[in-house]
Order: structure tokens, then C-alpha cells, then sequence
């Protein structure tokens, strides 16, 4: 089903279902008729055509060699001219369980630390333990389709650098007196991001986090000292972490309900504001949900502020853009997530859109919050700004690389294949008769849940309740989504379909708005 | 001067002067003629004596190859069997700044990340930066003195892994759905330090952080989930991630004075207590400070909690075991810190005493207490324990590797190097006639801080106010430590002594207590 047909079938039975069905306090007659994203970007579904034609011409042809790319392509599956580095073949599935003796090096008993040399006998040699180790992460990387990480980089010339303890303890823009840092590419790497959304120069600061977490948890921060008394409105499809921030930072926190498509109940968040007016207001907007990747609605949150009247001073607003805030700026037709709005804060992974071999991420904010956490600490010769007091020098080098080497159009083209694969996928899936759903500009692909462990185990798919999701992610090709869709008919044929686990469950949303 | 005539001057002039100075509501006069080793390990000095003695006996003599060493010892600096990878020359000190092209490379400029081809034109290829980058680490690797990270690690066999994106996302002992993680790894390394804390099989909790900070958060929050209304008691003297949890959490906080050699003041602690007994006590124990590298007596502090009738289930105890938890389990006369008394958490790093490429630690409880915290995460199919959602796979792959490849033996004799090197390092600036201090069981020397900040810059010295510290590392070595005292001495004629910025000062403590 093309862009433009799913964008037609919004005015017909399901969708105005969807918005009876679950939505009543929802959505004005007028936005009833337009997705969200085009409500957020203010264009009518003309425009939006016309925009998705754009889209599905400059969309390279994945699985084919262009003249731009310089990859490999018996052998890579990201369109990225710099993805050349496939030591554990994105294309080629390892098929088969790990051997048993495999298995038995990775056991408990085998990867034991001894105490003693008693204890030392019959252990096997470290060697041994981390071959079998590689081909076990091989096997796992190979068929990898539930979590939003990029698999495919390629970071040989920086791995060099695991010589030296690389930390760049206090704040990233303050140097300390440990002079083993990457500071300088940190700074670069914060410089970018603060370029990409928008911000003045002077006017931002930032670090590089050891995940998306760590984000949330410093955005949620900063807005809490900025408003000690604040309210923490987000949407119960949030990610975790936010209300693991609340709760550590003992803050008052709502959790709003969503649309079936998973943004937040904008009217039932107007209404909670308003009852609470007393209080300042803290909103943390998903820029693309965990499960369903659904983009929450920037603009009208902020309209929905202006109409209540509450004043810039009196509110605070962190993006959670884990996965998401790094691929929006590059979709031309995307609605703008930056800090020519009235944000405050936004986080993101960089081992998700751009791919590392550990977890880490940005944090960016307006300069004047973190001033209001900044201690001075003789004994580093820096400031304490961040979460973390010693941070990993590394993942700063990792992303400053891969941004330098990629540069705006090898994300983009990265960008553009997960969008365009994920499709693909949605519509070999919908094809076969399976319920699934894929949100504007996401590539989460939301699928009812296989009812065989073995097989999501396998695929490592992420879950909730009665659904699952599969994220396209650069290293998920069409020949590797073709054996999937095979292997889920397989399952599908042995096991049945699985049925809602509950009134209003995620799978029955699914199936009402698909 | 030797660990006994040490210990002899104890019950001399200066010892007295010190308590009768700084801390009248101190020590009773039993306490007062031992240190506060002696008074944790209920030993008498004679006892203390042949303690001395034998370490005396058992120290290797470092820079003399010995049988037990397999290490190349023309360029490593560690006793440790295992350390041969010594690519940037912890013996060859890189002298002189880096060269202007150099230096070049690394500017703000040079290492910026183009948003498109104009801003490209002009910047240095990427092999060039990192040639650069490369040498600038060798360079202030080979004379780091400050901070206590042991820069020498071979890490040539696990660097492969690189190549994956190694997540331990969610909880380490339940998996999740993400296959590519180093779980194993991990379970096996918190095995280890539950064995080595002298813990139950069963009735342990722990997990691979990112920091010391991070384990220091994880503890406090414990210990906040266990007693919400809990006051947290901490020495003035510990590390600022502590504070930075009471602030984060929300919880009343005491700051206790501490004993001129950094110890908390055990009387006014107890004061402290006693007057608030109406809430639940949370103690943070620092097991080494970090500028003095002073342990607080646990003994000590358990007495007091059962002569003030706190009860075992009105009161919480997290260890900050920073460094120093690391070593003094390898130190066989050492006071025990372990799960066998009545503590709830430890938090030890790994870069630390260990040493690994990246920030890296250890939190571990009881069992029952993470269990206050736990959140199923359908998302994960694992829990949420820890404070980040997704978790470096490589660093707790880094300990493994280490601890299997070190052996308790390997790292007995880091531990002994350092304590050993400290002392040489202590005798060297006494006989130059410099202000310094060397605690008990420490690796830290502290002296007055040098009035050149282009010799701190060097040597990447940590300072508080008049004072600054070396803390010996494997990396450190006596010829290094000739080289830094040569210089210091320079750097002393040039520009003088530092006089006590201000009335009892830690120069002024420092000086006192000496």
C-alpha cells in the first residue's frame, strides 16, 4: 500500500473509527481528517501527496548498487558509502543454535573467575572462550530485528584508541586536569547536533551520554530544578526512563493516555494542565514512542500551551528523541523538532540511528539550565554538570567518526533505507494477511505477536502484551526481511495467530486503526 | 621513613598535636595512640609492627625483574604477569609539547563536523586527526601522576569485539530479548567481588556500571527506596557524586566534619545520629576519600551504631569503594570491608585499580534491596535494576578478561606496587623537605600544591586548594617518580612554596599532621 493510498484511506471507515473508538476527548473535526504529522507540519493531505511523491522518487532502490555508493554490496546492507566494514555479514544469516561446545564455553562454570589456582583447574583458555564468544555475537547480530540499534559501522581505525583510558571526567566544554580525554571531539560532536537542531551559537550546551537514558534523566533534571515544584506530564507509552526520572527525582508526575497510534491524548493533556495551573508545567514530548514509534505533536503541544495561557516562563519541554530526533532533520517534508521552538532540552542515542559498539548519546540543552546545576570541583579542575562524574571518552570518539565519515547524506541515506525497507516489510506483512501498522516517518513496524518463543527469541523482537515491533534499522536488508515474513508464515501455519489479551490491548488498536 | 617508624611517631608530639588540634570531640584516648587501622583491625602496635614487617618482606622490589614476573620489564611498569602491552612506553615519558601541525589538527576547527561539502573543503582527512589524536594520548598517558586510573592494560584480544554493538540492556541476571550481550561475562564478574566481599551465594545483587558515580547513585537510591524519610550522613571529605545523590533523590543530607587526616569525625557523627533518631540512619562509609585516601573506620562506625541502640532494620550502609575496595581485600593485614557485616551496598571501579578503556564499575547489595526498585519492562522481557536502561557490553567484558587473565595473584601485586611505590615516593619528598602525607594502606600521597600550573598541567595533578596528590598506579614507577621529583624540585626553586590559603586548610591539616 502506497504512502499516498494509506494517506487517502485516513478519510475513509477505519480511521474515523479509531478516533470514535478510543479518542473521544480527542482530536478537533478539523484534525480528524489529517494524520498527525499533518496537523504538526501544517500542510493539508494535497500537499501531503505531494510530498510522499517526492519521498518515493529520491528513495534510492535498496538491494541494488548506485552510483553514490562505494559499499559492497554482495557483502553490506546499508547504503551508506562508509559501511564497507561487515565483519559478521549483514546479509549473510548464521543459521543453526551455537554448537554445544559452543555453548558449553559460554557457560557459567566455564566463564567463572577463579579464586585461586584451585579453582583455576579445568577452566578452559580465555582464547577459546572468546572465539566461541564471536561466533556467538555473530549468530546474534545476523538476525537482530527488534531494537532500534544499527549494527553496521565500521570503527577499525578507531579501535586503536582502546589502549588508553579515555575519560572525560566533569563537563565536556571545561577541560580538567586529566589530560587523557577526547574532549575535542566531543565538543565537535555537540557542535553538530546543536547545528542540526537549530540552536544559536553560544546560546547551548550538551555532552555525550552512555545511552538515552542518561538523557532523559538529565533533560527531566534540569527541568526540575528549573521548576522544583513542576508537574511532569507524559504520555503512558513514554519510555521507561522518564518515569524512572521522576520517581528518583521525587517529582509529581502524570501519565496522559495515548491515541491508538501511540502520540499522547493532547486533549486530555490540555485538560490535565489546566487543572493544574498552579503548578509549573513540565512536558516531555516522545519524538517517536519505543513500541509504536509514534511521533507526539511539537506544534500543538505548544498551540495547546499558548490557548491555556501559560506563559514561556512558566514551562519546561524535554524531547525524548532517542531514535527519532536523528532522523527527522533528515526527511526533507518532516516537521521540525528544534530549538527555534520553545524546547528546552532533547536527548538521543547514538547507538541507535548512527550505530556504536556500546550504548552512548547526546544530551543538549539550553545553556541557562545546566548553569543551574553546575557545581565547581577543585578536585577536577572542571565543573559537575553531567550525570556521570567519569564519562567514556570513547563513545564521543565513536560518534564524532562515523558523523564525520557518513557526513549529512550518508545519514540521510541510512535515514532513507530504514523508511523505505520498512515498507517493504509492512507491505509483504500485510500482503500475507498479518496485522500490522507502521507510523508516518517511522520505520517501527508494530505486528501482532508470533506465538512461538523460539522464533522471537531468534529474531530478537521486542515486545508488549499481544504485539511486537520490528525496527529497520541500516543493517536489515529486503533479503533478510523476505526470510523473516517466510519464517513468521512458518510459524504462523504451526502455532495460529494470536488473539488480543484484553479490551483496548495494543494488538486490538492495531487491528481497529489498520 | 619506614611503615614502623611511622607507626612509632604515631604516639610522638605530632600525633597528639593532631587530634588535640582539629578534632577535640574526637577519639577516645585508647584510640588515640593507634591509627585508625590499628583501632579497625583491633590490633595493638606491636601487632601493627610485624604487620609492617612482613609487607616489608613480601613486596617485590619493583623495577627489578623478578622470578614471579613474566612482563617485559624494559617497558612495562606493572609487576602484574599479564601486563606486557605497553604500546605508548609507561617507562619512556614523551617529553615536550606536542608539535604546532599537531596541535593544529586538534583544533576546534580542524576536528569540527561539516553539515555539507562546503563546510567539508578544507578540514584534514580523518587518519590525519587520529595520527595526531594518537600521539597526543601517548603523550599525556606517559606522564599522568593525578588521577587513580591504571593506564596499563592489554586489552589486544577483546578488541575485536568492537565490531558488535554489545548491550546488556535491562537487568544482568535475566535476559532480555537482545541477543547481542555480554551477560555471561558479567554474571561472572559479579560473582567474583560477591566471592571477594564475602557474600552469600543467593543473596547478592550486583551489576557492571558505568562509573563509579553511577554505583555510588545506585546505592544511595537503595538505600533511599529502603528508608524514604532515611537521613544520608557522609564525611564532607567524600567524593561529590554522593552529595550529587542526595540532591538528585531528594533526601536530607548531614555533612560530618572529618579528622585532619580525612577520616569522618566519628564523634560528631555519632552526635549527628543521636540527635535525629526519630528517622532512619543511611551511612556512606568512604573506603579511601578521594583526595587523601582515607578509609573510614566501619568497625568503628558499627560499634557506635549498636552503643546509640540504632537497630540492624533502622539503619542502611553503602561503601564508596571508589579504588581503594579493590585493594584492600589484597592486602592481607588490611581491616575487613565485607558483606559479613552488617553493610547493604558496595560501589567499586573498574578503571580504577583495574584498569580498563572506559569508565567502568561494580554495585553490589543485598539481594533484598533491588527488589524495592524492580520494574518489569515488557519491552525488555528483563527488568529495570540499574540506573541506565541500556549498558555498555564491552566493559564488563574488559573486567572479565582482566580478572580471569590477573588472577587474585596478578592484582596482590599491582596492590603491593603501588603501596610500595607510594612510599618510595613519600621517603623521596620528605627527604627533599616537602610537605606530604601517606595514610595507612593508601597508594595516595599528598603534598602541597606546586605553584606552577604548567608542572600540575604536566603531570595532570589532582588539587584541592593547597594541596594536590599523586595517586600511585601499576603505571607509576620509580623512575618516573625521580623524573616528577627532579622536577618538582625546579619547579620549587623557580616559583617557591605554596603558603595555607587559609586557617586549617588541607596544606595546613597536611603540614599539622606530618
Amino acid at each position: 500500500m502506497s504512502f499516498i493510498a494509506r494517506a487517502a484511506s485516513r478519510v475513509g471507515r477505519h480511521s474515523c473509527q479509531r478516533y470514535s473508538f478510543a479518542a473521544l476527548r480527542s482530536a478537533a473535526i478539523t484534525d480528524r481528517f489529517k494524520s498527525s504529522l499533518a496537523a504538526q507540519a501544517e500542510v493539508d493531505l494535497e500537499e501531503l501527496d505531494t510530498a510522499a511523491k517526492t519521498v518515493d522518487e529520491a528513495l534510492p532502490k535498496i538491494d541494488t548498487p548506485t552510483d553514490w555508493s562505494t559499499f559492497n554490496p554482495s557483502k553490506s546492507g546499508t547504503p551508506s558509502p562508509w559501511a564497507v566494514f561487515d565483519a559478521w555479514g549483514a546479509n549473510d544469516i548464521k543459521d543453526g543454535l551455537s554448537s554445544e561446545v559452543e555453548e558449553a564455553m559460554l557457560s557459567a562454570k566455564a566463564v567463572a573467575i577463579p579464586m585461586d589456582e584451585n579453582d583455576r583447574e579445568g577452566l578452559p583458555d580465555e582464547s577459546d572462550i572468546l572465539a566461541a564468544y564471536n561466533s556467538f555475537l555473530q549468530g546474534k547480530s545476523s538476525v537482530h530485528f527488534g531494537y532500534p540499534y544499527n549494527l553496521m559501522f565500521d570503527f577499525r581505525e578507531v579501535m586503536q584508541f582502546l589502549q588508553y583510558s579515555i575519560n572525560n571526567l566533569g563537563d565536556p566544554f571545561v577541560p580538567s586536569n586529566y589530560g587523557v580525554h577526547s574532549r575535542q571531539f566531543e565538543v565537535a560532536v555537540i557542535d553538530f547536533f546543536a547545528r542540526l537542531w537549530k540552536m544559536q551559537p553560544g546560546a547551548y550546551w550538551g555532552y555525550v551520554t552512555t545511552s538515552g537514558t542518561e538523557g532523559n534523566l538529565h533533560g527531566i533534571l534540569l527541568a526540575r530544578e528549573r521548576f522544583p515544584d513542576g508537574i511532569l506530564y507524559t504520555s503512558q507509552e513514554t519510555h521507561y526512563s522518564v518515569f524512572k526520572a521522576a520517581r528518583y527525582y521525587r517529582m509529581e508526575c502524570q501519565s496522559i493516555p495515548t491515541l491508538p497510534m501511540g502520540e499522547i491524548n493532547y486533549d486530555i493533556l490540555a485538560e490535565a494542565i489546566a487543572e493544574n495551573k498552579d503548578k509549573p508545567v513540565i512536558i516531555n514530548v516522545n519524538i517517536g514512542t519505543t513500541v509504536k514509534g509514534a511521533v507526539d505533536n511539537l506544534d500543538r503541544i505548544l498551540r495547546m500551551l499558548q490557548q491555556l495561557q501559560i506563559p514561556r516562563e512558566r514551562y519546561y519541554i524535554h524531547c525524548d528523541g532517542a531514535l527519532f530526533a536523528l532522523m527527522m532533520p533528515f526527511i526533507d517534508f518532516a516537521p521540525e523538532v528544534s530549538f527555534r521552538k520553545p524546547i528546552d532540552s532533547i536527548a538521543v542515542s547514538g547507538h541507535k540511528m548512527l550505530g556504536s559498539p556500546m550504548p552512548c548519546g547526546i544530551a543538549l540543552c539550553r545553556k541557562e539550565h545546566v548553569q543551574n546545576v553546575e557545581q565547581h570541583i577543585d578536585y577536577l579542575n572542571s565543573v559537575d554538570t553531567t550525570i556521570m562524574g567519569s564519562r567514556n571518552g570513547h563513545a564521543a570518539l565513536y560518534m564524532w567518526y562515523s558523523l564525520r565519515k557518513k557526513g549529512v547524506e550518508g545519514i540521510k541515506r541510512d535515514v532513507l533505507h530504514c523508511i523505505q525497507t520498512a515498507r517493504y516489510l509492512r507491505d509483504k506483512l500485510t500482503e500475507k494477511g498479518l496485522s500490522c501498522r507502521l507510523n508516518d516517518l517511522s520505520s517501527t513496524v508494530c505486528l501482532e505477536r508470533p506465538l512461538s518463543n523460539d522464533f522471537i527469541q531468534r529474531w530478537q523482537l521486542a515486545c508488549e502484551e499481544d504485539i511486537c515491533h520490528v525496527v529497520v534499522m541500516p543493517n536489515v536488508t529486503r533479503s533478510k526481511i523476505d526470510k523473516f515474513v517466510d519464517e513468521l508464515i512458518q510459524v504462523t501455519e504451526k502455532h495460529g495467530r494470536i488473539q488480543p489479551v484484553r479490551e483496548g490491548s495494543p494488538l486490538m488498536q492495531l487491528s481497529a486503526t489498520w
